[in-house]
Parts: structure tokens; sequence; C-alpha cells
């Protein structure tokens, strides 16, 4: 297997079938997006799963960001492609970085952001610079599903997740295992103004733990 | 301030401009619906935030679910709601009934998963009979926008928070405190066949604690 570089060792291809598991507990994620040499990102608390098989996703990106516009640059040229990663405790002073600088006011926002909060990235292998956020615990490229209506009037993007990695300290097996791992490696969950909860501890009800 | 019935003495209205904040953290999400005499609930992982003001939301929800019928009914008269009811870690089982019993293949879903799993539900007062689940945190009152493109392809369904509720003790002053309560009382966030995890545990990003 090969892992595309930019990713840790302890990546891990996840099955299509079992990437929407990666989304099922409403994690907080950063959107990647590449176009005509410009790279960005963003955080985003608004992104959920929306199907099993092929796996899709649903996300909410505001009109006034340039991520939003390098993808929509993509759509025009008929291939909109984005990346979605999932970041940790250990990276929450770089997804509040992302979330509150904005590259329409600070047009060298990916450099600043590298240099105040260690954001590191490489270019997705065979595409030509989708970005792949080091450090997070899990990674998706995304094709989007053009539904211009939602699209314009709400800023709801859906897409087909294409390809899917996790860091396999803390997924595995087709689900995710935080209770064994470290702490730092733990999803955030946006509250608020760089206000965060980690996903927490399992909880197994009785009847299913049965059977389980 | 008067609350509606069959919500605990311990619920308080949320501003609708903070309703988004209830999901944000991406938590599980118990979906209720009333048409005709008919109700019913279920489980649903796939709940995200939609816009802020005035506040909205996406759901999944399969076709194979009544709870999707009774909701389309009700469109197809003009007066399409649901309610949105966050559920706690003390709850966890009545979750996973609700989300592993159809009410296509046991009809009296409702009254079996009341007497198993401890389901209690009252009427939204001003309705002829939503139904809010006690117990939970939260509980939201919804009304459909309707999309047929994404709500027939995709199960998408788009809705508008008209009201919303939540547990003072775990939800006041506009955001969510689980660290000061009852760990009873957290969210739930699914991960697959019954297994969920509780939100953890809060995460400031340095740069924003300095200023808060």
């Amino acid at each position: 297997m090969t892992l595309p570089p930019g990713l840790p060792a302890h990546a891990r291809e996840v099955p299509l079938d079992r990437a929407y598991r990666l989304l099922n507990h409403g994690p907080t994620v950063l959107v990647g997006a590449h176009h005509a040499g410009q790279t960005n990102a963003m955080a985003a608390a608004w992104a959920c799963a929306l199907d099993f098989m092929p796996p899709k996703l649903t996300v909410v990106l505001d009109k006034a960001t340039r991520t939003r516009a390098l993808i929509e640059a993509g759509e025009a040229d008929g291939h909109a492609r984005f990346t979605v990663a999932l970041p940790c405790v250990a990276q929450a002073s770089l997804v509040t970085a992302l979330g509150t600088t904005s590259a329409v006011e600070v047009p060298d926002k990916m450099a600043r952001v590298q240099r105040d909060a260690g954001l590191r990235w490489r270019p997705v292998p065979g595409t030509d610079g989708l970005p792949l956020i080091e450090g997070c615990v899990a990674w998706m490229v995304c094709r989007v599903l053009p539904q211009p209506a939602v699209q314009q009037a709400h800023d709801l993007f859906l897409a087909e997740i294409e390809q899917a990695w996790a860091d396999e300290r803390v997924f595995h097996g087709g689900r995710w295992h935080f209770e064994t791992a470290d702490p730092a490696l733990r999803t955030l969950h946006h509250v608020a103004g760089g206000h965060y909860y980690a996903i927490g501890e399992p909880v197994v009800s009785p009847e299913q733990g049965t059977r389980a």
C-alpha cells in the first residue's frame, strides 16, 4: 500500500465503505483547496456525513471565504475537489488560526499560519496541489456534487469522498478507538470562539453491549 | 417565561441567535414527527448546523423511515414541522432503541420503546402532537425548508429552527458547560452499532484563551 507523502507513518487507508464513520461523531474539520497556484485552508464546524457508499458529506462554506472561491474556480473548470482533514487536540491553536484568519483580508494567510501556528501541508499526489494538512488524524479527498440551488442559497456543498486515510493509533478496524490512544489525538468539536470540546469516553448502550 | 409541559424544570429557552450552538459540536439527535394522529421518533447521527440567524440545520432522513413519511405528509399539507432533541449519556439505550426499531416493521414502535427503554414524550404546545422527548438536554422545533432536489436524491432535509430550549445545567449563557455538570448529561456522538462517545473535556486554544 502506498501512502501519499505528507501523511504520517501512522496513516492507513480507510476503506471507502467505512469513510462515513470518520464523520459520524461530529468533529470540526479543516477544508483545503487549491486552484491555479493558490492554496488555502479553513476551519469548518458544519461538516456532516451524508451517505454510506459511495461515501458522501456536506459542508457549509461561506461566500466570504477564499477556500470556497478556489473550489468554485475548480468547479468552473470541471474538476472541483477539496480536502477535508480532522484536526486533533494538539492542533487547537492551528484550527483557531485557520478559522479566524481570512485569506481575503490576509493574502499570505497560509504562510502566516505556517509561521505562527505550525501549519504544514503537502500536495495530494495526482493532484496539482490539493493540500494534505500534517498532524491531523484523518484526511479525505472529496469531489463536489454540484447542487447550485443549495450552494447559492445556503452555502451548502455536497461532495463524494473519493479517498480516505486515518491515523491508525486512533482509527482501526473501521472505527475510532480514542480511548486507548494519546488524548492529544482526540478530535475537536467546536463550541464558539476558540473554545472546543475534545471527544470523550465511550458509551455502550446495554442492549448492544451484550450482543457486541 | 412559560415552558412547554414535558420539558423538565431545568429547561430554559435558548435565544434563536444562539440555537446553532446546540449543534456546533456534532451531537447525535432524535428526530420526532407527528401527522394525523400518528407520532414517531428516530435517532439521526447526521444532523448539522446550517446557518446562524435565522438558525437552520440539515438532517439526513432515510426514505425507509416512518418519521420521514410523517414529515412529508405534513409537507403535502403545507405545515411540515419536526422536533430535534439532543439525548444524553443517561439515554444511550433509548437512542439505540429508537435508532434500531423501525415503525415500518414494528407499527407500535413508540409504545414498545416506551415499555422497553423508558421513552416518554409530550406534545409541543400549539401543535397537534409534535413530540418533545423527555430526559434530553436540548429541544428544537424545526420547519422544513423545501428543497425537493436534495431531499429526493440525497435524503437531505433543510429546516429552520423556530424554537429552542436547553437544560440550564449544561447549557447557559449561550453555550455548553458540560464540564461542570453531571457526566450523565453529556451529549452522545454515534460511532457505530450502539456505540457512542460522550462529549469530552474543554480545549481552549492559547491565543483565544488569553483574550477570553
